[in-house]
């Protein structure tokens, strides 16, 4: 059988530094564990941009397609804030989820132990945290149309953008969150806004058909969007899966992040329909941005990255195991005390670079 | 001159409790203070569904159109969660809005000094926290048509809100937020999705127009909602004045009440444009909803409400003095360890039910 194929688009800022440890941990599993991949590179977001003029080029979508797994830094960068929004380095990573179809957005928002004193939580409240995102990502409000900036009635303008869901939107994503629920603690929790939108309406009708005609066993809840904002920081412990829609899922997962006081730690996964090899479509990323103001200097925490290919090897590869190893590897370095300089707190530890933090990983690997 | 009007709505749950020891305090201002209300009273919500039908009647919209100021409980049981969308209880309180065209939502969150260990957040962070969120109240997805449930094309459904901004509405908002700030630290945060939405480029270039041309002295600065969550959580007091749209405001103006701690503590006030007679068009009530679980035991912790009443002294009747005056009551109250059930901590104080706590700030005024 073909060896897997692997797209790295590593981006802006300091996307290519945090992918380059990526790369050589990749290097680490093929060689030690017989784990070897085909690789491919290619440009997204503002570094395609100053080469072809848009985000994300028709060749570089056409691979992405093709591939077992798409891994991706970061996009955007303040030199390209004057770009007109269609070919902002956003639309680049927008159009890979879209075209893609990647519907699931995982997002796990888990405290690390070790750097529990991180969080602006108190320690009581954040410590063993570890709940799953189930985000809705190629419709809603992101995509729906009408949307744009027109004249409006009273010579001013006006701006619109519409929120829109289908059944088979809804259900899909509701499927993806149940399946999880079931490897995990069994829960489900639901948001949206139904007191007030006619599609937060349809989101709960629809999650409740699912739940009750295909996973009855799985406890389901629902809570407005607001109260679930709140009860992020009040209890989030209280969480298992949160399934919702493109922009809830925007804020509450940025939110529940930060909770944790690791957002350099936190990995994400897309992903779609199954491929012709039973592999869903795939991306992988972290949740951090592309931090111009540190990139180039070799101070980026790659570790979020390198998680986030411990989430391929686990949901693209059916490799859980080696996704083990490998998160495993990163626990030890960090209850090691190396630290890079996000990660530098009153206690101290062992301060590293970028590739610091590489060395440490395939050291303990 | 006629005795300035107020129209108490007490709604539903803990509404009534709360209310009556607001009613205690209006009666303390007119009989020491010579501040003397026409008080008038009526249904809104559950209440009002119970005998109406419906959850605000015309004739109660149309004395809410006529008073100085309308001061509202609570809405919403679970008794009414079977009704209908068009009758659910939040659509009284959105008719308010919606009819009286309070465009303009000021959230304080708060952090009450003795009350900072409630915070799910380590003191250091939110000790002395004050921010004010100014929330866009009667536009954007909670009102934008097309609405609603449609079959869709494959034999399903589709939900749809419709995100509507028009210039005047960005900037009379805008102008609201930035009045606050000079009163304030002069510095207004605007929040939205730009980076994906055409509704946020016309928020964001709206609000740069408002302020150049009219408030260059106060600091403006520009936040996408998702980063907004995670700056609120991570360290809130970079915060003065945040200004943001109906959807975003709802959620983050919630994450920011819970990161206080103070949640049974805070008010609200929701002003439109001047009546005749100068004073803007205005709703005040608590943050905090009905709290059906607690209701009718005596349990609720009437604060919140009774800061709704100090805003309105403050906002509607130019008595700033009179509602510092109650404000210090209050923090008096507290200081002396007077506590409701929800405010119980560890540190223990003195127990007292709603009214109780009524009888202590009647006895600091
Ligand atoms: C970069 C931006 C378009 C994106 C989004 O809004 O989805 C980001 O915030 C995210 O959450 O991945
Ligand atoms: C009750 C509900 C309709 C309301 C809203 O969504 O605006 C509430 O959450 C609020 O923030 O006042």
């Amino acid at each position: 059988m073909a060896n897997p194929s692997l797209l790295i688009l590593a981006g802006d800022g300091i996307g290519p530094e945090v992918m380059a440890e990526v790369k050589r941990i990749i290097g680490w599993f093929g060689e030690k564990r017989g784990v070897t991949f085909d690789l491919s590179e290619d440009l997204v977001g503002g570094a395609a941009y100053d080469v072809h003029g848009v985000p994300l080029a028709d060749a570089t979508m056409a691979k992405a397609q093709e591939v077992d797994a798409v891994l991706l830094g970061a996009v955007g960068g303040p030199k390209y804030d004057v770009l007109d929004f269609s070919v902002k380095p956003e639309r680049g990573l927008l159009r890979l989820r879209k075209e893609m179809d990647l519907y699931s957005n995982l997002r796990p928002a888990q405290c690390f132990d070790a750097l529990a004193e991180f969080s602006s939580l108190k320690r009581e409240i954040v410590a063993g945290l570890d709940i799953m995102i189930v985000r809705e990502l190629t419709s809603g409000v992101y995509f729906g149309e009408p949307r744009g900036i027109f004249p409006d009635n009273e010579g001013g303008r006006v701006g619109i953008n519409t929120q829109r869901y289908t059944t088979e939107e809804i259900r899909r994503v509701a499927r993806s969150a149940f399946e999880l629920a079931r490897r995990r603690n069994n829960k489900v929790c639901s948001m949206e806004k139904a007191n007030v939108m006619e599609s937060g309406i349809l989101w709960r009708e629809e999650l409740r058909w699912v739940h009750d005609n295909e996973y009855p066993d799985v406890e389901l809840s629902h809570m407005y969007a607001d109260n679930g904002a709140m009860q992020l920081v009040r209890w989030p412990r209280q969480f298992d899966v949160i399934v919702t829609d493109n922009l809830f899922g925007d804020i509450l997962s940025d939110c529940a992040a930060m909770l944790t006081g690791s957002l350099g730690m936190l990995p994400s996964a897309s992903l779609g329909a199954p491929m012709a090899n039973g592999r869903p479509k795939a991306l992988y990323e972290p949740v951090h941005g592309s931090a111009p103001d540190i990139a180039g200097q070799g101070k980026a925490n790659p570790i979020a990255c390198i998680l986030s290919f411990a989430m391929a090897l686990r949901y693209s590869f059916d490799m859980g195991d080696e996704a083990t190893r490998l998160e495993k590897a990163v626990e030890k370095v960090l209850a090691d005390g190396i630290r890079t300089a996000d990660l530098m707190g009153p206690e101290g530890g062992t301060p590293v670079s970028t590739s610091g933090m590489g060395d440490a990983i395939l050291a303990a690997l």
